[in-house]
């Protein structure tokens, strides 16, 4: 239910990426939880999230096809369309890499999620790791959503 | 996933009331969709409500106590407490009567649900059931959470 969880901009693309999985999400509100409906391959996922930073609280549930589309439709301003690439880092950790399209086509950001706050800290970001946005609320995706990519 | 559901201010209550259900509930938002958590017995409840009037599209899901405990204090101003009675109808429909505590201390509604619009559109409430106020968006516990009960 604590998602452990870094963030950081991407430097440059590693050369070989493994087949992405599309996923489309719509926010219902961002305040003062998030409230997502996810589409991602045949599953279709409610997500409340609260907090910032490094430890989030999380709660999920799979949706049906009818509850997916009741809630979809009330995140139509809120929308967001990606490209998730996993992939797998020499630590042995799985970093998602997320290629934004849409209003954010060219964007990307990449994620790396940890068992515990140890495991997050000691890690060693690869070098096609770009600047960790971590503790910057601006590049959550339910941000980036409402308020599109940050100027600076 | 549509509650169809009619909603009485209560007139006169039955002179015998079978015994209720503690119920404790808070929002964690109410626009544009209702929050909402809910402790009733055992069970810890997440319930998304939108929509207005007659039919309302609902989805619930289950929380463990620690899903539970993490969204109920972020709804720290919008809470009810109340005692529901099930009260079984001459009809053979079951009302939930609400008898409310804390700041709506001495309130009470009463909800009957329907499997569908025609049998909601004929349902002869009895002589004890007062105003209906399906229609009217101050009666539902999201709104008496956020402004109290209305003032006429």
């Amino acid at each position: 239910m604590i998602e452990i969880e870094r963030r950081f901009l991407v430097a440059t693309l590693p050369d070989e990426l493994p087949v992405p999985v599309p996923i489309a999400q719509a926010y219902i509100t961002t305040v003062p939880v998030s409230l997502r409906v996810r589409r991602m391959g045949d599953r279709r996922i409610l997500t409340i999230k609260s907090g910032r930073g490094l430890e989030r609280t999380e709660i999920e549930r799979d949706l049906s096809d009818g509850e997916f589309e009741a809630l979809w439709n009330l995140g139509a301003e809120l929308r967001i369309e990606k490209r998730r690439h996993q992939v797998q880092l020499d630590t042995g950790d799985v970093a998602e890499l997320d290629l934004f399209d849409g209003d954010l086509s060219g964007r990307r950001i990449v994620e790396v999620e940890f068992a515990s706050t140890d495991e997050a800290l000691a890690f060693d970001p690869p070098a096609w790791f770009g600047r960790e946005v971590t503790d910057d609320p601006r590049y959550t995706n339910s941000s980036l959503a409402r308020h599109g990519w940050p100027d600076a």
